[in-house]
């Protein structure tokens, strides 16, 4: 999703020369060609990567070190490979752990804030980062040309940028993506067979991102584990709050905390 | 919002002769005239019913026993009356208590699964409950012919429906959309200022009926608050399984809970 609609982001607006795009599976890269968001695919890393200014990782995010580092190793000198995984703290861990200094190749992390429950190319859009927010992450040993050019890369896309470190981003991205995809699957998994006909249009929106990748949400949840259980004990604890005032019939109290919730929503808008 | 979109409905379908809009506020009754929900408006009950084959009662939970009550004493005999109030049992148990048998009226409430995080008439569509389940609520003393009535009124609007006793529709819906609505709340809840930029269209959507009318949720909430703490208690239950597998990074039993939400979300469908 995020790799094919960064594709026909680029050629939609014209910014690019040739983009290529590399995969595993060749009936991925068949659906990029035929959507229109690659001039060219291949299978091999080497290939794909060959003639590379800029490159960018879009796999899960359990291969995306093992990824970053490959590229760096192929690509020509004076590349820029940034990333599009949901957690980046230990990603960067592990790539810098196996970094080759010598070579003249930067890498500096980026999270665009935007996607949806489905995924694959075909689900893929040329206006999927407009107006959205990308957090790019840069560490102290990031250039700072790098890091500029990375944000430059997004805001072609019509993205708005914000730089946080790593450790910072896992920790807010727990609070506003990780936890709520948590809470949206366990909303999901304890709505027994005979409720289900009687949800409405609240319960949908509620839990549409539980129908995301499964594999994917694992990988983020354990990679950003410490992050996730502070927000999630954060959340539990207000939710025992809401409980505490229903049982105890305290409309007041109960009032003070519906309020609370609303004027974070108003807040952010439809 | 109800009871426009069941003014407009009726309109739109040539259903009805003649549609009165009672309320309490003028500049109510003056969006639904404005919006064409309603052919006469009136702030008095009296008038508003004294001709009333059919009344529907759409106040806010709180005042619905009160509003069946007195409608029953002034509209003519053989009318019959329903509601659309989102609990069930406390209410019917209200107007049982003063209940004028002697009188040639009936009474079966309903309560249609539709609606948003809006209110009023300015939000009133013709289409609301086409492809919406509304749950009839007869109980030992409803007889078969108002209940029938009453299902294909709702039916003639493009809705389905389905008879639950009251008690069993509170259960029901506690679950699928009493607690959901505390777990949205409390979720934007605790959402703090800085986490606020960070949230995406998932968050948006899980939070998104938190905007919904406070003191109505309140009333929801304590009106049904046996069946609601009891939902919450499950989810708590099933939200700590997470919570227990994130913690141990038990990767197979975390893939497990999520498969679990994806199948039932899966099944509702988009």
């Amino acid at each position: 999703l995020i790799g094919g609609s960064v594709g026909l982001a680029l050629r939609h607006r014209k910014l690019c020369r040739r983009i290529i795009g590399v995969g595993r599976r060749e009936e991925s890269l068949q659906v990029a060609r035929r959507v229109g968001a690659v001039d060219h695919t291949t299978t091999e890393l080497e290939q794909g990567v060959s003639e590379a200014e800029l490159i960018v990782v879009c796999s899960p995010v359990m291969h995306i070190a093992k990824h970053v580092l490959s590229a760096a190793k192929l690509c020509p000198a004076g590349a820029l490979i940034t990333d599009a995984g949901s957690t980046k703290e230990q990603i960067l861990d592990e790539i810098k752990e196996c970094w080759d200094d010598a070579r003249d190749v930067q890498f500096v992390g980026s999270h665009p804030i935007a996607g949806s429950e489905k995924a694959g190319p075909e689900a893929a859009r040329a206006d999927l980062f407009e107006q959205r927010l990308v957090v790019v992450t840069p560490d102290g040993t990031s250039g700072t040309r790098a890091v500029e050019s990375v944000e430059q890369f997004w805001q072609s896309l019509g993205a708005r940028t914000i730089r946080r470190s790593p450790a910072n981003h896992d920790r807010l991205l727990a609070a506003s993506s990780h936890m709520p995809h948590v809470v949206a699957s366990a909303l999901a998994a304890c709505t027994s067979n005979s409720e289900l006909p009687f949800t409405g249009s609240g319960w949908a929106d509620m839990t549409r991102i539980a129908a995301g990748d499964v594999q994917l949400w694992q990988q983020i949840l354990t990679e950003n584990q410490s992050h996730v259980l502070q927000s999630l004990d954060k959340f539990m604890e207000m939710l025992d709050g809401f409980r505490t005032a229903i049982e105890a019939k305290d409309k007041r109290k109960l009032v003070r905390l519906l309020t609370a919730g609303k004027k974070k929503r108003d807040a952010v808008g439809s």
